[in-house]
């Protein structure tokens, strides 16, 4: 941020986002028991910026604040709610006020919203919406999670492909109800297939007579009901879309997606890989200790079980440490840098792999490379070690060991950290959660296998 | 994705991105010198696939393409391009080329494009351009890299707020050149200062003498011009923005940020993010072997550091050791759990940062459940491992020895992770890029520490 002083227009600092001291002010509110202060405090604040304020207020002030001000509580808080908190949050507000909430959302929205609650809660906000929303969520619930189906909204404007400018203009104009975001008018045929689009700036730009035809967009792109929504991402990051039409199998439109929906798939997945290559689960900051605990007990686990084989190896080879403690002494560094530039190798294809750069074609190039990477990097770092050893113990073979053995870790922590993703990948295993403890083997296996194999071979 | 059998408008997977066989062609194509045929590859394909495909091109074959058909290469694709091979292809591009390849580009794509070449480069393709266009682009160089005054557009529609929608449909319908992608018109004041503004659809929906005041959306929101693109991007994915505009310090009205901008901000962000948490700079898979290794040494470098201090603190309790090899088969174990959990806690506190999830007001909150975590899990792994500790080696108080400094370990790469993220990100270092070699130093020093040093206490 600039060190500019800021004239009326300029936005403060706060503005983006919840402002610092409004938790604090909130929870003081609260602890007075003052309604008026808190009702002040919230209102005209956005939903998202209550969202992140539930999420940030300690349990017991946020119980408090949902019992005071529940009532008030708009639908949209709950979309924008963690998925953690959402279960608690909507036990605990009254069924009023839940109805009250939920009637007012999109039926996007809904979806997104009731999609992962227990039946009980789900049946209870279902119940609360009127007939045909009602009939629209559940049809959007019937199709498969993480399709298009679930992700499009059902609200879309289209006329039929022969209207001209002044048509479309009547048309809307004339219309009772349009969705609150559309960005295109979608062309159909007679049989409700879309065949092109036309955005509102070029109906607003030409005359009455203009026919729409001549106005489409060449962006125009359908998307299947069925489609994974990770593709839905790609697609609209790849082509820029804004809008895109979802279309069924017979080719009818049945929804449109929203660059804001691809938006929000895309950010859930970059999180997925960064979190799922640590070994965390799908875990957020307001989950329970004892789910947080179990979901990394179990990377931890596999972890330790790669370990133990990693001991193993080192228990082999026992009496050649008892003949020389430096080995002991040396052995973790071999494997801390294979583990790294496992890791560095891994986490660069696994991204790849992701944003579709890393394919087959040109897959075998990627790997050379690595191995190239993975020999220069070996090479110099054997060298350095090679002078370390030498330095410190005084053994005289013990750095042409160092250094062989450091070569071939970082090429076989190159080549597990390339191979093993595009392995899993071709598996239709997702390579950011797997990867990490085969890699973590292959290059534990190897740095402690060779430094001391080949300590034991040359050295004793 | 799904098993549905799929009709004439059901979209192919290869119409997602580029076509699998599409480089396998083009590379025939060249090897053949066949123009014709690689003509007909190319013509219609998006420029944002021409770019993968040059990227996915060995090195030999992307510069026969380029002299085969550079000539009518567009503007976008040089947009679309990794930055690594940009450079390149400017280079293999003919002046004439180049030139007409930059002047099809928007002033923002202009900009995007050459803020990292080279001053040689840069120049020769501001030249090419227009004087406006050069103007507009050198306006948007004045202001620093990474702020919104970079990301915006210049092009945008604003009327005079007083104005009705009849008027706006004259004035656009008048207007000899609009911009590409608007979603918006932006009302102003007299002196050019937004004062909120109307979406399209909402304007068509109108009758003509309704005023634009009438039809203002609440989403509005200002950026100032020197506002830090990341903040762009999570107001824009917070508040479901779809445009905003970009005012100066006096407020005036300068440019405008579109969505689709904000989203490649965050993604390239979340994918930073990702590979800064691995040791990875901002690489990518068409960059040169020998920069890759270059910049991967670096991380392994300070690794090797934090290593050799491990290693002192192993050669310290050399004797222990020698007394005991059972020592220097389980303290991997102990360092490697160690490192795991301290990386699980570090990528969730750097992530909740990076999405402002963790702040000052729940910190003390995320210490305490992180400390709970790793006191949970290291009773439990303390456990297993002195079970096993016991079975393997048959020492009596071994399983202690093993099950406290579990414990330890366990609970400091807790703490280290969520400390040093906090720490770094207050002192307003990156967490990203520094945690993991803090991170590391502390579980290896207190895992190999603990371990050794309660056994040299309690075994000899």
């Amino acid at each position: 941020m600039s060190e500019h002083e800021a004239p009326e227009t300029r936005r403060e600092d706060e503005d983006f986002g919840l402002a610092r001291d409004a938790v604090s002010a909130v929870a003081a509110a609260l602890e007075a028991g003052d309604a008026p202060a808190l009702a002040q405090l919230l209102e005209g604040m956005h939903p998202a910026d209550i969202a992140d304020l539930l999420e940030q207020l300690d349990p017991e002030d946020r119980r408090e604040l949902l019992r005071m001000w529940g009532s008030e509580l708009e639908g949209e808080v709950l979309s924008e709610l963690d998925e953690g908190l959402r279960e608690e949050v909507i036990a605990a507000l009254s069924p009023e006020a839940l109805g009250e909430a939920v009637r007012e959302l999109e039926t996007d929205d809904v979806v997104d919203l009731v999609e992962d609650l227990e039946e009980e809660q789900r049946e209870e906000i279902l119940a609360a919406l009127p007939a045909d929303d009602r009939a629209a969520v559940e049809q959007s619930l019937a199709y498969p999670e993480g399709t298009a189906g679930r992700l499009m909204q059902r609200e879309f404007v289209s006329v039929p492909e022969h209207w001209t400018v002044g048509d479309a203009i009547d048309y809307l104009r004339a219309a009772e109800e349009l969705p609150e975001d559309f960005y295109h008018v979608i062309l159909v045929d007679p049989r409700m297939r879309p065949t092109g689009y036309v955005p509102l700036g070029r109906i607003l730009a030409n005359r009455r007579d203009v026919p729409l035809k001549d106005l489409r967009d060449e962006s125009f792109r359908t998307i299947h009901v069925l489609q994974d929504v990770e593709d839905v991402a790609y697609v609209f990051n790849h082509y820029h879309l804004i809008s895109a039409p979802v279309v069924d199998d017979d080719g009818r439109l049945t929804g449109v997606v929203t660059i804001d929906d691809a938006m929000a798939v895309l950010d859930e997945e970059a999180e997925e890989d960064i979190l799922r290559l640590a070994g965390v689960g799908d875990e957020s900051l307001s989950d329970r200790i004892s789910e947080i605990a179990k979901a990394r007990f179990v990377w931890l686990f596999v972890n330790l079980l790669t370990a133990i084989l990693a001991s193993l190896v080192i228990d082999y080879f026992s009496e050649a440490i008892e003949a020389a403690v430096a080995l002991a002494v040396l052995m973790p560094i071999m494997a801390s840098m294979g583990g790294n530039a496992g890791t560095q190798s891994m986490t660069v294809a696994v991204r790849a792999l992701a944003t579709r750069d890393l394919t087959m074609s040109n897959a075998w190039r990627v790997i050379q490379r690595e191995v190239a990477v993975g020999a220069l990097n070996g090479a110099a770092f054997g060298l350095i070690m090679a002078v370390v050893a030498g330095v410190w113990f005084g053994m005289p073979m013990l750095p042409v060991v160092v250094a062989s053995a450091m070569v071939l870790t970082l090429v076989s922590a190159a080549l597990g950290g390339i191979l093993i993703p595009l392995a899993l990948d071709r598996l239709g295993v997702d390579p950011a959660l797997a990867s990490g403890p085969f890699v973590t083997t292959v290059t534990d296996l190897v740095s402690f296998g060779a430094f001391l194999g080949l300590a034991s071979w040359i050295l004793l």
